[in-house]
């Protein structure tokens, strides 16, 4: 008999959460009782875990000794307003929303540094990068064996649910009353994102980066091991539901074997990728996957030291749910 | 009294016709008679020229020796199958479809590169680059007396009006029918283009470039007489009506001192320079005017010697229309 956990969901009715549950469900985590906790607003609503309908209760009233295992998706706020009882209850603390310093919670992608959980010590606590870091970064592990990066120029293109269900229903607020003639108050972000883009997803620092992207250049360096890398990261705000597409431009030490880099990629379990002339997207392609996809792999116009590629992966579903969750598999199988 | 000359726009009833008609009567361009020509299709159709209704007349039957300057604004089949026409009769022109390889009609950007025009010898050809060459090149033009760049990584986001009125209703077409959960048959892209990004705008080419990408790297090397500047083009199609966004990230030879980009951006006639913490966009901003609007200024995270900027331009009136109508205005202050 496989050993089982109690686990918690804090935040269990947004889109990472659900995602959560879903996934729980779809790979066979070793549940024993979940309980799913979100704000006092959603308490008494249900979900579907294995078939059962569940009640999300107030996180405000729980009890952490209930548990073993628990996810952190309610934001920073949140999480830094009850990881203490967590940790102090004695559970393995899993956090998607970036609230410790790295230090506290180091970064970990499943399909990058998964090494870096033997480091960690009991209770165990370990955050799950953002979506976007997720997604370059394994990207990049799978290539590190072959090619020395000593840049990477990215822009990611952030899908309105980066900012959760919220962002999610002012896209389709605006589009529709735009399609309808009606004049546009933009909500829930600064300006129109319907038909438009957006040149940045948080307010910027003194220096002009944004915290996310601040955040993917520290990640990546992070998780990669490459404290020397140097990263060029935009973030911006697109038109699109789910799944962020990233373009991707990196300075090799050396000339890059551009069939050598395909052949690679393509035979990555951790991606999906796509032969030249196709390319993928996050309709169609990415969005409800568990991996990355990656595609228009291509070398420099005249820099043979330079790669090119094309990323397209689920924020929600790979980018946090499905990392964090690996993470859980990885402790238990390893230290719990 | 102004000298006035007999003008024909080539493809007036296209988008960036329609620009070009409008920009000649709002820049009091010298026209004495304009013609106005399209396929046969539209023959017949009129457009409304300082105040005035004038009929769209079919190019096939044209005259070119009634005019003196041509602007080519149907596609580069259309200029091909004209042009020796068109400089048979003398006429000035200037194709906007990039027909014909640089040294017989080189690429000019008239807030980048005017002297070029003093090379030309009659009857005169010049080109006007894609919109995203325009917006980039007029950016580097006016950092260039600063500082001195090395390489240019540039991510270009393109409206789905670079595909001209097609694009416009194909993207309208889509998003309505899925916002009222009709299934979606796209017609002009080859997959969804509504709430999605696609990673290429024409089909890559052997070493995995699309054409724009392999434009967008010579022209700018052309235009900023730097050919031993590296460029990274990616161009993507986003679901923007109008408007081209750019993530441009430059490396620089030495380190960049962000405070003196900002003041030289600032008083650049040539842009809109939108300061730090605001943001430019291509809806509310860029579209409908003739400048190119630059913002988020920053160095690098990690690099000294790091610029980023983003640009929001209007593809069709400043990227093609307006620095069309600039070239003409040149020719003839200077030249006819
Ligand atoms: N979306 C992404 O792409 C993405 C990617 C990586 C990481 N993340 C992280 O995942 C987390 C959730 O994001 P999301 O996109 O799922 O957001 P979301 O859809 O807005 O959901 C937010 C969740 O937090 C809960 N919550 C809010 N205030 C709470 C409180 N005081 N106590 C308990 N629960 C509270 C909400 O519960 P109620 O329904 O009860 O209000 C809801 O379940 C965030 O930390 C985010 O940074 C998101
Ligand atoms: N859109 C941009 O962002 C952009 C930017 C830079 C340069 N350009 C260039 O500008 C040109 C026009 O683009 P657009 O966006 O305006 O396209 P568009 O909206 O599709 O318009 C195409 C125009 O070409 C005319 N045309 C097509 N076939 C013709 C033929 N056989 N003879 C005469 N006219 C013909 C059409 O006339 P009918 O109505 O009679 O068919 C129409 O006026 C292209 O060369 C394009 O590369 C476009």
């Amino acid at each position: 008999m496989t050993r089982t956990y109690d686990v918690a969901v804090i935040g269990a009715t947004g889109s990472v959460g659900e995602a959560l549950v879903q996934l729980l469900e779809e790979r066979e985590f070793p549940v024993a009782t979940l309980y799913l906790l979100g704000s006092g607003e959603s308490a008494g609503e249900s979900l579907t875990f294995r078939g059962k309908s569940r009640r999300v209760a107030a996180l405000e009233a729980f009890d952490f000794s209930q548990v073993r295992l628990v996810f952190f998706a309610a934001g920073a706020v949140v999480t830094r307003g009850h990881i203490e009882a967590a940790r102090a209850a004695g559970c393995v603390v899993i956090d998607l929303s970036a609230a410790l310093p790295a230090q506290q919670a180091p970064r970990v992608v499943a399909d990058a540094n998964p090494e870096q959980l033997s480091r960690l010590a009991p209770p165990y606590c370990v955050t799950s990068p953002s979506a976007q870091s997720v997604a370059v970064a394994t990207v990049l592990a799978a290539l590190r064996p072959h090619i020395e990066v000593q840049r990477a120029v990215i822009t990611a293109c952030m899908a309105v649910s980066s900012h959760g269900r919220q962002g999610v229903s002012e896209l389709a607020r605006q589009t529709a009353e735009l399609l309808n003639a009606r004049a546009l108050e933009p909500r829930l972000f600064d300006r129109q994102i319907a038909f438009n883009l957006l040149a940045q997803v948080d307010a910027p620092d003194a220096g002009g980066h944004g915290a996310l992207e601040r955040r993917l250049a520290a990640e990546l360096k992070e998780v990669l091991g490459s404290p020397q890398l140097k990263v060029s990261a935009t973030c911006i705000q697109v038109p699109v539901f789910y799944g962020d597409s990233i373009s991707l431009s990196l300075q090799c030490r050396d000339a890059v074997e551009v069939e050598q880099v395909c052949a690679v990629l393509r035979t990555a379990s951790t991606l999906e990728y796509v032969e030249a002339g196709d390319y993928p997207t996050v309709v169609g392609d990415a969005v409800g996957q568990e991996v990355v996809y990656v595609g228009r792999v291509r070398g420099g116009q005249d820099d043979p030291a330079e790669l090119n590629l094309w990323i397209a992966s689920d924020n929600v579903r790979k980018g946090a749910a499905s990392n964090a969750v690996q993470l859980g598999e990885l402790l238990i199988k390893h230290y719990l």
